[in-house]
């Protein structure tokens, strides 16, 4: 029986790339400078992985997400032409990962879902910035864990398991719902029940995987209200 | 410039001890016992800071506080005459601690404070007990900080510090509100604002303590719509 949902955030729940490219645009206009923004947002994002695999390979030291975002940016800047940006500016663009706007079905899914189940993130984003984002988006979570409860990050099993421990229940009453497959299987391997639903349109024209389900699943749907459905919520 | 409120939750959200009775009385009618059922929960509530003393100075191995709850129950129950319970009685008992009524003004104030402050549980309950509570009555938490996710009790310094670094706040713009004077007194050396609210009735004709402030803590409001008036919220 399943007593709790817990869900990955960015992809699965908001929309990172467009509401990304958006604040850059925004920034770009308030400060008089043109750049390619997308091609920016999306290597952003491309840094994300390898800098967390430092993190889990120990080759780097605990780092929460936001620092890693603002290690991933410092890098990227002169490769866009950005060389004079100042401490605030870029804290503005790092804290532009608080504020990303959730997909269309997200709210009205999660909001069904809440009455049947316990809602919790399991993010590799930091507390603060899932609480800044459920504030800001309106994403009714119960609960939120984050890397930096667990100073792991996904796919290290000691996230899924430490939610667990932490919902005081058993790892096959709770399940992940991801858009990734990644995020899937590790969970999986660690007793979870598993929900996907494709998110095709997160990683813009780059997207070249997790256009669909790539394992038997416990569960697959279109988007959040389709899940709620099939589950009875 | 605070940023989050902690709250502080038995005693100062909910009525843990009429909730507790009402529930005691109602088990008593469903099984035909009879006792002292307010003595018990007295005593039972009187079992807490020990054992969690003994977990504290490492007297007692790391236990969440379920466990702690069921420990003091098994003790206390010959002594009330009810010698027969069997291990789901036990444990329907124990999980009343997660369904706990919160005094009238709690909801109206913590949704009023919830439109200008960043709002989390800071207890001493397990994760799942508190994520429990918030959905039985309706407590907006944004985040849920509990005894297990530090391993640590209040008042040990961890706790508090251990919530100020998750809000990736420095601690002078975290508020706790509690209505023990105790509470405070440890967040406001680990450099927390501090808000007392009384409860005066939280012991029943027991009580000995916490009838007033105690210190010059930042604010004392008589309740949680007081507070955010007093907050501007």
């Amino acid at each position: 029986m399943i007593q709790a949902l817990v869900f990955d955030v960015f992809g699965t729940v908001v929309d990172w790339r467009t509401s990304l490219i958006r604040r850059f645009e925004q920034f770009g206009r308030d400060n008089g400078l043109t750049a390619d923004w997308a091609g920016l947002v999306d290597d952003w994002r491309g840094q994300y992985q390898p800098l967390m695999n430092e993190v889990r390979t120990g080759k780097r030291e605990w780092a929460y997400l936001d620092e890693l975002h603002r290690v991933a940016l410092e890098q990227l800047l002169p490769r866009y032409g950005l060389t004079d940006l100042n401490d605030s500016q870029k804290y503005g663009l790092v804290q532009g990962w608080h504020f990303l706007d959730p997909w269309l079905d997200s709210v009205p899914g999660l909001t069904r879902l809440k009455k049947k189940f316990i809602l919790a993130t399991l993010s590799n984003g930091g507390l603060r910035l899932l609480t800044d984002m459920a504030r800001y988006a309106n994403l009714p979570w119960d609960a939120v864990f984050s890397a930096d409860i667990f100073r792991h990050y996904k796919p290290d099993p000691e996230v899924y398991l430490g939610a667990a421990a932490l919902l005081d229940s058993p790892p096959q009453d709770v399940m992940l719902v991801a858009a990734h497959n990644y995020d899937l299987k590790a969970a999986r391997q660690c007793g979870f029940k598993t929900a996907f639903v494709a998110r095709s349109t997160e990683y813009g024209p780059r997207q070249t995987h997790d256009f669909a389900a790539e394992s038997d699943w416990d569960y697959v749907a279109a988007d959040f209200v389709e899940l709620a459905a099939k589950l009875g919520a």
